[in-house]
């Protein structure tokens, strides 16, 4: 039988956070950014308490660390992941006995307990400090023994050294310990927490209106990109597309000779998943792309979209694969009454799945291969949970580093599922969230509950799907409006370029998509336009580079500003705060009376202090709580402001006086 | 190789509620309360699910039900258990693939799908629906095979037919079921959920002052506690005082030999903490006290403390279980510089705490087999919490309807644990929560949070432990006040009845007790004084019986009356509705205007309702949201009204006209 201490404790853990449904599902990080854990731990009586953290990179070192008390039983300790991959944190806890009988002994003392009574107590404290020497290496063994002979010999000064804590603290058998589960942290690269997207399709890149471009001429963009400031270059697929039911323009079902169809139609007798497109210069353009894109500073993110278009080669040399109608024929894709006969989904569920799966985890280590780990994953909310769960678990081991993006527009349990089963970013709902309770609302799920620990927005104000009616009646107020609240509510967001920066208005008169929409024909765009947002996005994608609070998600505060219309808020880290006005009306100036709570800003009453205007480019100097904003969409629809919590010297500020 | 479904499953539960700390403890519910089982489950795609739960009493049946979807990927059943013990319940879910079918089949036809392929799609239906038939017993089977003939032949109306879901679904293979690890239920008896306690000391019960009663005497006073409405009267200690340190009036360090000695210093050489004190008429007094309170509709309640007085007999028979101090002494209960030498603590990690446990289990036990099942426990916390859940395990398997009252008066993580593992009432901070803010705020956490699920508040406005400076400065108006909150606020409450009734409120001046605490001496009471708060006791025990809105816990609303004195609240359950209104000022009058949110309450803006006054006995109309109330606590500082949703005939209102 073992002995008491090993079959129940006096202490019980009572909450381990952060954590995700009950630690079943990693918390995410980004490499750098603090996982500060907080537990709750408890014992009968008044015996005091250690807490260690111990911090486990898996297939790597252990690091422990002792957390500290912070009040109300709980306990808090910080560590900061420094690499990608899997962490496991774990809270171990055990009754601190020394210290218990110290803190005791010295209650004792000071509250003038007889010298009889002091020197019995010593004996008991000598017998504890004796049962931790048992641990001690020899030197220090030697040095406890000396504390316990001072005890044994009635000095009660040796008692209230301090050195005793900390000589034996490390060497206490840690009788009675208990452990809580093990909870998982993914560590990610940090742009995936923090970038920004720019999609565009690179058939579209030429500069004679309707040819078709190849990644070749798409390279030539890329140094615009890189100078608007964006970080993540995201084409829709590459591949080979389809003929059979090739869908032309506007998503006409049948298409006309000269009409490229629809990228997410993959696949001919030419190549499937692992192909690029002829007319897009073939896998060595795709590599000359990358090596362009790498020699800027840009990374490349290839849409992964697992469906077939009729013409796929898997669709002979795998069958298997594809669900049948009872005619024998192919299962295309179809949402009764719609159907989309230009795509048959695989079938997950086949007797073949094993060969299946691991053919479609193929595709991603393919293009893993040749240097491409960032991926937006096409409508994954269609496919099986547990296949996402199995293949991003293996890609993921294999590259630490890679970034999957779930494109799920779905309801809320699987978007957040998703995410919890390993996606690193995840399209949202802010597309549809226009109005100032919408947003508010929206962030604050976001960023103030467990959702935080998750699930990564990243913010679109467009797609090639999606034109909102907000945007398509908005026009250029309503576009920069948007186009700040993704860049800086969130701090990974990303935008379907080109027909944005061009201000394209035009709704499809049926859906809410763009007409003439690019996904079914090829567009010409002006790819260095003063007039256009061009200059906007870089401005923006500087400032959010500027400064830390933009790259970041926990702290927004929404502010008062007594106007529906006018949103306010400001993101903090360490001394960086900036503040953020926009008007939601693109049509008329608003008017509003902002409230600052300069307490939580780090700001005093009755001093004064400045603001960079970091879109106008102009200086203010603020005092006081209230402040009446006024923006004009036609002149400008929003205010980014720097915050400085100190006032520069008076030499700066001539331009004031 | 098992099936691909047997393997993974295209089915995520993403959460089961109610549950507690992640199901690692039980909920609670009283016999007759319901569990609103609430489930998240995603799938893949377009397809429906079907969702189960299913219900075991441990040791007893099992029950099955259906879930709802109720949107948003949730589903919701509920269950009423209707006998006391331990209960699991679970989710399992399962793709609906018949009617997955036939609602898409609906969709193609609906949409109008040609004939031919409608015809194909049937097919598809006849492969699900023989797969099914394999389940079915011989009479079902051959009608579902009829339908199968039906679909092959071509037959789109018996797809149709609504009877077929009802005579498949109980026969659906239900091919990659998960299901949800199990939540354990305890199901307590009533009296846990809504019960009055009253506590008295039995020695104080005498006619004659100063004289020390036996519990004959205590018995005599039952049927006037019986009149005043409480269910449970709860003596402290009963058993032999010891006589070593014996405290004397007043917590005095020496007693005169003729004072009684505090009932929590237990045992002498005459027995222990399964005996009755000599001076009490030993333990056939306390089954002739069991068996009055037993006719009277009584349920009697034991104090259990464990810890022993010196002259304890475990002290020489088993000296093991105490700690030691290292000149051989036992160790007494102390809190440095604080000494308490009149009690010995057990030593709950002795060598031979198997045998300490078990003795200290026996003691409830032993209690048990005398017909007495409810016990309020003394200082549960300054215990290993393992032995509570170690013990009220093995307790509550004996007997399920035994309930056991925490007197844990410490922080607040302790309180909740003791809570999930297995006491099923507590003590709360009630007792020191005076102001409106307060009040509500404790209220919702106890009632809108998820401590609601374990944690069953007993509120007591004053203890032998405890008058609050709010009851001793306040007088008659404080008391009635607390007391009504106490009553009414929570389900279980309880009082410490003689000097409450009479309104005693002297403090000890260094503490916040009672001076001359009944604790160290006996007092002698008027049991029948028609000047005390008996009549508000039994009047408001009245009200409580014959509402049920003041039965429970879950539903209470509170209003804003434009006044901090001044709270308000109502209680709801079905058509009965109770709405409160208190002043916490017991000097002046307080004046407010009360908003009742009348959709809310079930009411209507421009429809007279009735209030009848539970106190006054009165009866008012009103109409409208918005009402002045004014309390004067010289004549009634609360006022408890029943809301009549409809009003009654005309007839009833002629004292109105």
């Amino acid at each position: 039988m073992k002995s008491a201490q090993d079959r129940w404790s006096r202490i019980y853990i009572t909450s381990v956070e952060p954590r995700v449904h009950n630690g079943s599902w990693p918390i995410k990080r980004a490499i750098g950014q603090p996982v500060h854990v907080r537990a709750g731990a408890i014992v009968d009586g008044h015996d005091r308490m250690c807490a260690q953290l111990r911090i486990t990179q898996i297939g790597g070192a252990t690091e422990e660390l002792m957390l500290t008390p912070s009040g109300n039983d709980e306990y808090t300790a910080t560590f900061v992941p420094d690499s990608p991959g899997r962490y496991a944190y774990q809270v171990r806890a055990w009754v601190d006995r020394y210290g218990s009988w110290q803190h005791q002994f010295n209650r004792r003392r000071e509250g003038g307990a007889p010298e009889e009574e002091l020197q019995v107590e010593l004996l008991d404290g000598a017998a504890i400090l004796e049962s931790y020497a048992a641990n001690a290496p020899l030197a220090e063994l030697t040095q406890i023994m000396a504390f316990v002979e001072a005890y044994r010999s009635g000095n009660v000064e040796a008692a209230l050294d301090p050195k005793t804590m900390a000589l034996v603290r490390r060497h206490d058998p840690q009788l009675g310990a208990v452990e809580s589960e093990a909870i998982a942290v993914e560590v990610d690269h940090p742009l995936a927490a923090c970038a920004a997207w720019y999609e565009f399709f690179p058939r579209s890149a030429a500069d004679k209106d309707g040819q078709h471009a190849t990644l070749d001429d798409a390279a030539r963009r890329l140094p615009g990109i890189r100078d608007m400031g964006f970080d993540v270059v995201y084409l829709p697929p590459i591949h080979p597309i389809g003929y059979q039911f090739r869908k032309g323009k506007d998503n006409h079902p049948t298409a006309r000779p000269d009409e490229p169809g629809s990228p997410w139609a993959i696949g001919t007798e030419g190549g499937g998943h692992t192909s690029v497109h002829e007319d897009l210069g073939g896998m060595e353009a795709l590599d000359r792309f990358v090596a362009t894109a790498d020699k800027l500073g840009l990374r490349v993110a290839l849409d992964i979209a697992l469906q077939c278009s009729p013409d796929h080669p898997w669709v002979t040399s795998n069958p298997q694969w594809f669900r049948k109608r009872a005619d024998g024929t192919i299962r295309y894709a179809e949402n009764p009454p719609k159907k989309y006969q230009d795509v048959y989904p695989f079938d997950f569920e086949c007797k073949d799945w094993r060969a299946l799966w691991e053919a479609l985890k193929n595709v991603f280590e393919f293009w893993m291969g040749r240097g491409i780990n960032i991926f937006r994953v096409d409508n994954p909310h269609t496919k099986p949970l547990a296949f996402w769960e199995w293949c991003l678990a293996r890609l993921k081991a294999l590259d630490p580093n890679a970034i999957f993006l779930a494109e799920a527009f779905t309801r809320p349990k699987t978007m957040y599922t998703l995410a919890k089963l390993g996606f690193n970013n995840s399209y949202t709902y802010f597309t549809w969230r226009n109005t100032k309770d919408e947003i508010v609302n929206y962030v604050r799920e976001l960023t103030r509950t467990n959702v935080v620990e998750y699930f990564r927005p990243n913010f679109w104000p467009n797609t090639p799907d999606i034109l909102h009616e907000y945007l398509a009646t908005g026009g250029r107020p309503a576009h920069i409006s948007r186009f700040v609240l993704a860049a800086t509510l969130s701090p990974v967001y990303g935008v379907y370029g080109p027909p944005y920066e061009h201000i394209v208005c035009v709704q499809h008169p049926d859906r809410e998509e763009y007409a003439d929409n690019e996904k079914y024909e090829i567009r010409n765009w002006n790819w260095n336009d003063p007039h256009s947002l061009q200059p906007l996005f870089a401005r923006v994608n500087r400032i959010r580079r500027e400064n830390p609070a933009l790259q970041q998600l926990r702290e927004i505060h929404f502010l008062n500003t007594r106007n529906p219309n006018l949103i306010a808020y400001y993101k903090v880290a360490d001394a960086n705060l900036v503040l953020c006005v926009v008007t939601l009306d693109p049509y008329q100036e608003q008017k509003g009376t902002l409230t600052l709570p300069l307490e939580a800003m780090g700001l005093a009453d009755h001093t004064p202090f400045q603001l960079d205007d970091l879109l106008g480019g102009n200086n203010y100097i603020w005092q006081g709580r209230k402040h009446t904003i006024r923006l004009d969409p036609k002149v400008m629809p929003a205010q980014l402001y720097r915050v400085r919590k100190r006032m520069r010297t008076e030499a700066d500020f001539d331009y004031y006086n």
